[in-house]
């Protein structure tokens, strides 16, 4: 078996956009491209299947079963075409992932898409103080011009690879022809992250020109950071408690 | 090499119901593979062979050698056709396990089969209390509704991924219109567990609507709950003696 | 790059038998096989390259370089048609190691090798006493009748597993109706064993009626016993003199 | 996708000398290719990509990406035509090395190269003293006399095993009769090595009979060298204030 894309419906399309959320530090890719599908209303019209996957079934509640699979989606926002990429993007071997990237390049050739944007994190290792920053990564430097104040990697300390899907989206597709952005949601690394997906999100409506709302994702930012801010200080009481000092950030949800 | 399958015979049947019993926790599905191969005096048709088993032979204690293979068998009950998979199932990769799970479907295909069962045990870490409990999952949530009183994952705590080649045979089968229930009997795992084979028989009986005796199941449970008692016993009466205490399930076969 | 096999000429052979020593405990086979070269003065007539093999060069003591290849010898011996296959064995994974010995098997093939002699070690993890015993295995178990006063694994308490090139040769070859016999020479496993290697080259003598002069392998053995007894005798005079006992068998050759 | 050679351009060479430098012990081959290019202003003309590189793409400092990629560079040199292979050597298989160098070897042929020298570095695993020594390989022992004054294996102990692209170049190489010598540089192997790469040019230089000026290498060693000095002063001042002694180099840069 190969990575093999099946179609349900091949939509009409004009100069689409392709934007690719499948993974990522602080799930944020993952976030993103699910949020863009739930609110954008978008429609599923092709699935790609990998026997480069982890070789199990995702069970779902009711007990039935599907294979893992990274789907395709799209919608139409002010007259613009977006397909969105989201759901399975964890492969077990780099021949696996180029297999991969290669099949939704070839998708994107087939409905011509001139420009890819593709969602993430960067993991920092530490809390986010205030706003999440965005860094921006582009197969041109002239993309980078487009938005206004995000990071380049010159002028911050950003290290100089970029593992997994989404950079190899950008490479890949920079071999082909098709321009493309990347765009990193300054993030922990270490727990599910809907600020730094608000901030990644908050980029790309600024690069498209489209409105995305994203007061869903706020909720459930501040739903966790509840759950965090109880959880330590329950833990700093017990610390208290036992007069231990050792540790420092214990709490996160890994 | 590639994974191949090689007919000894091809059967005449119709509408078959095709049976998968190759390995999972507890060794159920394999045992009760091999419990209804005996049991149906099914005949076996073909064998498959493949470069992602591990690189061994098997040795027979008359000093005679055959590679690992996963074998095909046919048996006629009460008018049914039944197929059985059963055999090595244990491969080196997930892309194998792929390759290996698409074989036995084209097998299906060309025989016709529009039922999948698939065998196997859910781990729980912990002795079973009372009976062995069943778990059901499919392809379809209206197949669930087909045996009565079976778990399904919505019910109890399961978890959501199921790993191997009895998950990826529902999986990769839907992706091919062919229906399938999954079978998973409540198991410790560390154990080779005949009362959880006898349970997830019964399931089948009942959903198959064909009789399957498992005396002989019956017999060899209570011949290692024998042994393990008896163990048990040995090894509290040591215990007693050296007043330790620490270790609570040291005595199980693994 | 597939492995792939280079002929430097095409033998003319008649029912010629296929001899096989790429491996195995205590470098029996490779020994044994590089010994029938020697001292049959056979003529390397084709090479076995792979991408299995590890990604590395050998360097001769003159500077000059070549791949790891196996390699196919021929000799007639008493009107007997010999092909001898030695070299390297060592693969990087189950499924290379199918595909070189597919490769094997297709030479033996087009030369119509009507029989396999595979020819390794079986490691005991102590040193042998006496004479080395030797296992036989076969693709049947008439042919196992054949030798007189070998031990089968019914008799001995011998793993139900056999991995690597050797068993491999004998459960493919089972497929494409080559008859083959395995023969393990009886080996500590941790050294060098020449005396094991002996065993099997006699036990080969007998089934093929042929002689082998192995006057070279006992001046070996007795060189590294010598050697291996002076070591064991200055390791016990300073054990003696620190008053150490704790070690057992460190002075093994690894 | 299988790995690939994109070509920009097919320069006009006449009996084209190859010369290669992925990667090595001390960064020897990397340094020396890198060095070759800027020194004789080559052209690069080819690009290698490969799905068993690493899945990562390399981020440049002005946030633009790009694969990992090994190229071919064309100079002519005193009417010698000269390819240089500097880049990407690291790969993720065995089986992705041999096809790597395939498709290098590839290139070789559509150009009709006649000779090849792979650069690279000997890990010693100590500092050098002096001048580092280079030792020489060749695909035939003739080889090894054009230069003067090279070690070879013979001469001096020298593991009799060449691992990854520098040693499969030959050995491949030497299968399609193309000729090669190797060049390795005496090198501690913990720290980036411009005085061994200068070695390795030096014999270059002699062996094809051209100039090439290393004048920045040794001005990068020196500064290197200035710099682990200054280290190791602040490093024994520290010990004797500590009185530690029980280190040895533990302040090579890794």
């Amino acid at each position: 078996m190969e990575t093999e894309v099946r179609f349900l419906k091949v939509p009409r399309v004009k100069n689409p956009v392709l934007i690719e959320g499948l993974g990522g530090a602080g799930h944020v890719g993952k976030l993103a491209s699910e949020h863009l599908v739930k609110e954008m209303k978008a429609e599923r019209f092709a699935d790609l299947y990998s026997p480069h996957f982890l070789h199990h079934v995702l069970v779902e509640r009711d007990g039935s079963v599907r294979l893992p699979r990274a789907s395709f989606f799209w919608a139409r926002v002010n007259g613009k075409d977006l397909i969105i990429v989201s759901g399975e993007g964890q492969v077990t071997s780099p021949e696996g992932q180029y297999e991969m990237v290669e099949k939704i390049l070839e998708v994107a050739e087939k409905l011509e898409v001139r420009r890819i944007f593709a969602l993430g994190g960067y993991p920092t290792g530490r809390q986010t103080e205030g706003k999440p920053k965005v860094v921006a990564i582009a197969t041109d430097r002239e993309l980078l011009k487009e938005g206004k104040g995000y990071l380049i990697p010159g002028e911050k300390d950003f290290g100089p690879i970029l593992v997994g899907a989404t950079g190899l989206l950008l490479g890949l597709g920079r071999t082909r022809g098709i321009k493309g952005t990347c765009l990193l949601g300054e993030t922990h690394g270490a727990f599910v992250d809907h600020r730094s997906t608000q901030s990644v999100l908050e980029a790309l409506e600024e690069m498209l020109g489209i409105k995305i709302d994203t007061s869903v994702l706020e909720e459930r930012a501040r739903e966790v950071e509840r759950m965090v801010s109880k959880l330590r200080k329950e833990f700093e009481r017990r610390e208290l408690a036992e007069g231990a000092e050792e540790r420092e950030e214990p709490w996160y949800i890994r």
